[in-house]
């Protein structure tokens, strides 16, 4: 008997959290199957968790055992968590890129970065184009969401049909871009659709969601009666809100002026590539000194408070020759996505510290969302009528809540967070096997495992301290403490006492006293040094911190 | 001329910051004004700002400079961020600390817990009685919170009234305590208000707050319809909420069972003083094992995301017996303070994979706030009619907006963040001097002043990692580099090389090449240790670690 061929599908991140996309579908007998990728984005490290971390990239261990395998990579749009680690690990992959335009040039920007061959990078048309690798059909269906030419995938298998959907969201007058289209999307599901790969980020709101369009008349009103000098941030990608911005500028009578460089970016790559046109003129920031308050308009990045985006910069004092005052506006045009609220609450209180009036989407008028609230879920869900709904981007909950939706209106709803391979032709379909994976830290140059201890051990060293203690051995018999130095801890005990000076003298009494088969053991000696130092620092200070003991022995003469 | 008595207010904490509330306010002439303190509270750390850190305390350092002034300390509730550092900082205020009954037994247990003598510690009574320090008449009038007897103090003194509004909201049917009194706060206006202090937290919310007795109907519904277990969480100190919840489960014929100290501790307090009568009868977590889970509601801690509270166990396994599983209901009748944000979802995905439905107030059913509205601030502006309003219990941006707010009404607002001194009863009143001050952290048992460089160097740690370096001389002249040990560094380069070896013989080079003036001299040495110890890690992992290095010389024999 023939092995059966198979269609799964298994992510390696974004499901199971918001951010870090990455997709693998294959479709062959098991174990043979031919694959593609579909998005290769990073995720955002925190202080809290992965401290002096500059990004975490996907674990594509799985795939790069089997890359011979990879037929190409499908990038759906150019938000970082969807394209940012492509220059990382394209080394480990080497297939094929395609993507719109738009996309592409980031795709490609991404690749000289990593001092890769841009060429790699093809451009694809929009639905019905479609692009074959291996026994994949690929057409990039363009759907509404933050940034231009965002695409769902309709991605044909002999196995049958699924749609990817991406980020996305239900926008009938998105500014830019194309509307979302009920045609085209009524064609798609005609001839069966076997399953729904489906964004559940606002899974959980309730009323359908609002379009771009809305907020111009807000801003507009808002901008026009400003007096002083108006600030507005947002997502630089979110070009569609850029140009509502700067109209609202222009409208007003003022100068724009566009500040951070992954803004000007954005711009000039929209324009560029087709997607942005009519973009009112800009100057430099040099030029805009000499307009007058009043008439003058920043658009600036940082609406997520990044310490070196513009908006922070404005928030400390003057930068590029522009400082805020008394009777300034500025409109962070944004949500704050969570785990920065700190971090915003911080540039906003400075902001008002100088006088600022500082207006945030919390009044309802000055945001909208990129991605379908549940109502537009089910909208989606209607129109594609998928056999199976496996939700992703989304943390558990979403995923939970949105695959509990999809069996509420008769579908079969799977939960597959990060590792859960789904055979999606099985009969039924459902999760078939469970990968291992982990994550990938990018620290710097060099990429660590989350699994592994160096980030645990960065955070040991902020939470306890340390105590470096150097331990002098000159003749195999009498060992001494020769000295300490602290690191993050206070230099004195409560009682003013010095806490090195202490911890020496301690140590002196510990060597001492020490039997001989202590002395000459580095581990051994290393351990009661350990207990002595945390021993005096519990006492004099109630912590108990890291402890590195050097030791350094004479070569006999 | 004799020197005119001044009315002064001078935030050490909470102006500027929601939390950590301490706030001085004096009467006299100028520089020898007596003084009383309202509230001693704590702020907490964040592993952002201040890592290993346990608590943030208010720089009382002026205070205590000034302690023979003092004539008493108030406290206005038992919240941490009004009580909470007072067992910390007590040794150095030695003034009598007056509360009402409930606050007053939390109060007392500060200062057991910090080995001080809790006798010092009058329950004061509710207005109209009044305690009488110096020139200070202090009446504690009940107001609606979200913890029993709360108060505002009313503050007679030969300069005028003052109203602390401590943190309130306007409740009439409050569940539990007194209801939100308008003919009392009547009474107090009659005779004319020079200040009002007033909370802020809430100001930007422009609708009118919701009662605390709103929630009863919905989340006693949520129990009703939940068929397995229900585990609920809010505030430990929400005690109304804490009998809104067990009343839920009882009319659903469940079993109660209480998990968490701080709970636990709140609930006897709370009935020992009388301020909770018919609180449902609750089993321990032992006794509970026995009743069916449809039988069964546990009310735990930790709604924050704290990761020793019981939310967190519960969401990790079994805990104390019990454990969650799909089909259970998970109520977070709480809000997430701004910084928890990922804490609580992490417990809210963990919980959702174990098949847990959570709920929480998301859809606005099952937590109102504590502070008032925007729309009862301006309730309360008129009840009061004060000629100064200063806005405090804020973020910068909280106390501008209440003070534009205090301007259109008519009122004189002064925006008073931590250290600027107010002479409320100047003409005008306003700021008078700007006091220098910091906060203290709580690290371990030591007092660590935030200017102070040990928790930046302890973030550095953190965010570079560490190279420890031992260079030995035997004989100087030839140095040797015997010893390089990494914390919180990937072992391997990105050609898989051993980066301490690399580190080492670098250094052997560098010290092989050194001149004799750098040799003997243990800053340069240090520098140049330093210089290649960054050089190697930026070149093989693109990162420059800190680098501790220890220099043993030789004793010349």
């Amino acid at each position: 008997m023939r092995e059966r061929n198979r269609l799964i599908y298994l992510p390696l991140g974004g499901a199971g959290e918001i951010g870090m996309n990455c997709y693998v579908y294959g479709y062959g007998p098991q174990g043979a199957e031919r694959l593609i990728l579909v998005d290769v984005g990073v995720g955002f490290p925190d202080m809290d968790g992965q401290p002096g971390v500059d990004l975490i990239l996907p674990d594509i261990a799985w795939l790069t055992d089997r890359a011979d395998r990879l037929e190409g990579i499908f990038i759906t749009h150019a938000h970082e968590d969807h394209v940012g680690a492509l220059g990382h690990l394209y080394s480990q992959l080497k297939a094929p890129i395609f993507a719109r335009t738009f996309t592409a040039c980031h795709a490609r920007r991404k690749l000289e970065e990593a001092g890769q061959n841009p060429g790699i990078v093809h451009v694809a048309g929009a639905y019905p184009e479609a692009v074959e690798a291996g026994p994949f059909r690929v057409q990039f269906a363009p759907i509404s969401h933050s940034i231009p030419e965002a695409s769902a995938l309709v991605i044909d298998t002999p196995g049958g049909r699924v749609v990817h959907s991406g980020d996305f969201k239900i926008d009938h007058h998105p500014v830019i871009g194309e509307p979302f289209d009920k045609v085209l999307w009524g064609q798609v599901a005609q001839d069966g659709v076997q399953a729904l790969i489906c964004d559940s980020t606002n899974v959980f709101f309730r009323t359908p969601g609002r379009s771009e369009s809305q907020l111009a008349e807000p801003i507009t009103q808002l901008v026009a009666q400003a007096r002083g000098m108006v600030v507005a941030t947002t997502f630089a990608s979110n070009v569609a809100r850029l140009k509502t911005l700067a109209e609202a500028g222009r409208n007003a009578g003022r100068s724009l002026c566009l500040m951070g460089r992954a803004m000007k970016r954005m711009v000039t790559t929209a324009e560029e590539t087709g997607v942005l046109i009519d973009f009112p003129p800009v100057l430099s920031p040099e030029d805009a000194i000499d307009v007058p308050r009043g008439n003058l308009m920043l658009i600036v990045t940082g609406s997520q408070g990044e310490r070196r985006a513009a908006s922070a910069a404005l928030s400390r004092g003057p930068y590029l020759g522009h400082e805020v005052e008394e009777g300034d506006v500025f409109l962070f045009s944004s949500k704050t996505i969570p785990g920065n609220e700190v971090s915003v609450a911080r540039i906003q209180n400075a902001l008002a510290a100088r006088g600022v009036q500082v207006v945030d989407e919390s009044a309802g008028f000055y945001h909208v969302s990129g991605h379908a609230n549940r109502p537009d879920l089910e909208a989606m869900h209607t129109l594609l009528r998928p056999r199976v709904l496996v939700p992703n981007h989304g943390e558990f909950r979403h995923l939970r809540e949105h695959a509990q939706l999809a069996v509420q209106k008769g579908m079969l709803g799977v939960i597959a967070p990060n590792g859960t391979m789904v055979d999606l032709s099985g009969t039924p379909p459902g999760p078939v096997e469970q990968i291992n994976i982990s994550r990938t830290y990018l620290d710097g140059s060099a990429h660590v495992d989350a699994f592994a201890s160096v980030i645990r051990d960065r955070m040991k060293l902020a939470l306890n301290g340390l105590v470096v203690a150097l331990i002098v051995d000159e003749d195999e018999q009498i060992l001494k403490c020769s000295r300490v130095v602290l690191r993050g801890l206070p230099g004195a005990a409560g009682n003013g006492a010095d806490l090195a000076g202490m911890i020496e003298d301690a140590l002196a009494q510990c060597l001492w006293q020490l039997d001989d088969k202590t002395a000459i053991d580095d581990d051994k000696l290393k351990e009661a040094v350990k207990r002595t130092v945390r021993r005096i620092c519990l006492r004099e200070i109630g912590k108990k911190p890291e402890v590195t003991t050097l030791i350094s022995r004479a070569v006999a003469k």
